[in-house]
């Protein structure tokens, strides 16, 4: 049974409900930031994470640092490029423009690629844009929170690789690490940022993420000085360095809490299995929502199926309904999913987050409650099903 | 009795031992951040800060933002102060000199006040300083952390607004707040920036500001761009106001636990009698360990006694006695301190961090421990007392 007292279960695309087991890491007693236990855990959590990137490449470099995953756009943008260097932006949705606004910040050249809401940048029309200008970087989200849209990777890097090869490509996986596949070294990324309190199932505070070494040499070899403090890979990189190699290492002091509470949610995910299957779960529960929803009559904001995430589902109200009576009506069933936030069409649509233990653990039945909560909720709303 | 595991007492300058309440919040089940219960923890967290800070001018801007006490720096640096404008950094250590850094990375023209380690920039020295350049803003280390040395604010301020009353004052309350008073309206301060993990007793993991009317009013008039995304105040002043009006919000997902946890720990801060109170006890409790520290014959890193903090002392170790035999020596008596991190005394001194709880509660007998296990293990090496 659940060590957490009764509360509404949390079906948004982050945070998402947590293992007992990673929320009892966060009352961890005080410790030391260099003392040789916490270090030790430390330098595991960062293993651990090579492993659920499915990076085995030495040179491959992870960071976690506390701040949200919004901080993952300052280590790309202030220190992988820059200023005046051209930057091409794939854009599914509202955190394809933020992104872009963070890479302005530090001086970048952005340009922007946008599919239509919806919708994702198809590769004819990156390739052509790779063969107009030379871009130092492509960032691509890999599923954007606002929107659902899942942008494939392999693909996209065999282009990149194919028609650009210097180019670095970057993808946010704030809300796909630990949901959707991704195989770093295969697949030849040169980084993945993402937070702690999506797939991977650990409270919020955490920035998480990793670089290939072709990244990591741009940094060193960068002629403009780094655009941040806190977030310098400079000063971050040594640090990551020696906790990994069990050794004490200072620039600002870590949370030992959320790092246990990391350290405990990789473990859970590694230990279930292959990664595979995690995967495979993902999408297996993603398209039962997706039939689920289809039945009700309602239409997805990611229109075409191969460009939908298996770690949430955005979803268009009926005409009659607003989002501000179906989520009341939602959590009076004890089911909290979030309001739209895509600036076009945000009144018209919610979000379903389908991640972590609510996909993994069918005893919890979080899943089978929100679709069963989501009709009564419209039915509640004069709503008939087709 | 406490909920917490036995484990060793951590007598570090942060982070510190926290109250069992602290960490039992730091495991509350999964919010949204929009969620209507936590937007009110989170509005009433920065309400309560406004108290710890003592002010009650609605211009001030209380911020709590993922990162640690690092993140600080850059809010400063990156909002406050345009590329090419003057700085004035009053250094006691280590800390000083890092403050100095993140300014520069952000452009700032940066002119340093070293005190002689262990000691501060004086008054006349400072003045003088002031006299020569107009500088935008003054910055000062409240505690070092490296050092111990305290820098008293009132007779600063006074001096600031006298000789240069457009200049910021900005200070580094790390190691300082909740442990030291601060009167921020009383004594016109600028900005304090401050991380959870120190005298507020809350796990790593926030970082905690407030600035003045004046501060803001600065970033609003600010020609060049602000040079940081995620430390961009402009991005998280609506959010902290809608927040604080019990309104949600979006820029980055905050941490509910790390929040929760901080909530609590204000609201036993605030609980337990007047904040004058509070800063007697940790200033009571820092006197006996002086006391304690001189009677073994030892001298502090800050060699004025008006120049010594009362949240943490940090003591030189006998010419025979390194640190990394006392350190240990401490451990196995269940008592762990800090090494030195002062580049120029690294080796040849301990840091003892007394702040929170195993100040404010004399039940724990922690204190005392620390001090008998202090003698003990300076015995075991062979130091005999004068």
């Amino acid at each position: 049974m659940s060590s957490q007292p009764p509360h509404p279960t949390l079906l948004i695309p982050g945070p998402i409900e947590f293992d007992d087991a990673v929320l009892q890491s966060m009352s961890h007693y005080s410790e030391s930031h260099v003392a040789p236990g916490f270090v030790s855990t430390f330098g595991d959590t960062l293993s651990l994470l090579r492993k659920l990137f499915q990076t085995t490449d030495p040179a491959s470099q992870p960071f976690v640092i506390s701040g949200s995953g919004t901080l993952g756009w300052d280590l790309v943008a202030a220190n992988l490029v820059e200023p005046g260097e051209d930057v091409l932006v794939l854009t599914t949705g509202y955190f394809g423009d933020s992104f872009a606004d963070a890479l302005k910040v530090y001086g970048a050249n952005v340009t922007q690629l946008k599919g239509a809401v919806g919708s994702k940048p198809q590769l004819p029309e990156i390739e052509k844009a790779l063969k107009e200008k030379k871009y130092k970087m492509v960032t691509v989200t890999h599923v954007d929170t606002s929107t659902g849209v899942l942008s494939t990777l392999p693909d996209l890097s065999e282009l990149v690789r194919r028609v650009s090869p210097e180019t670095l490509l970057i993808v946010d996986g704030v809300c796909s690490v630990a949901g959707e596949e991704i195989e770093f070294d295969k697949w030849k990324l040169d980084g993945v940022v993402t937070a702690s309190q999506k797939a991977i199932g650990c409270p919020a505070g955490l920035s998480i993420s990793i670089f290939s070494g072709r990244a990591i040499k741009t940094l060193e070899t960068r002629k403009a000085p780094v655009g941040s403090y806190f977030a310098s890979m400079n000063k971050w990189i040594p640090i990551m360095r020696n906790y990994e190699a069990k050794k004490p290492s200072y620039f600002a002091t870590p949370s030992p809490q959320l790092i246990h509470a990391l350290n405990t949610a990789l473990q859970l995910i590694l230990a279930a299995g292959p990664l595979s299957e995690r995967f495979a779960k993902h999408a297996e529960v993603s398209d039962k929502i997706k039939k689920a929803v289809a039945a009700l009559g309602l239409k997805q904001v990611a229109s075409d199926p191969s460009e939908q995430s298996h770690c949430m589902t955005a979803i268009y109200l009926p005409e009659t309904i607003k989002a501000t009576d179906v989520l009341p009506a939602l959590a009076k069933r004890n089911v909290v999913f979030a309001g739209g936030i895509h600036k076009e069409i945000a009144p018209k649509y919610i979000r379903f987050g389908h991640m972590g233990v609510s996909v993994t653990d069918p005893k919890r039945g979080d899943i089978d409650t929100a679709i069963k909560a989501l009709e009564e909720a419209l039915t509640e709303h004069g709503y008939q099903k087709p």
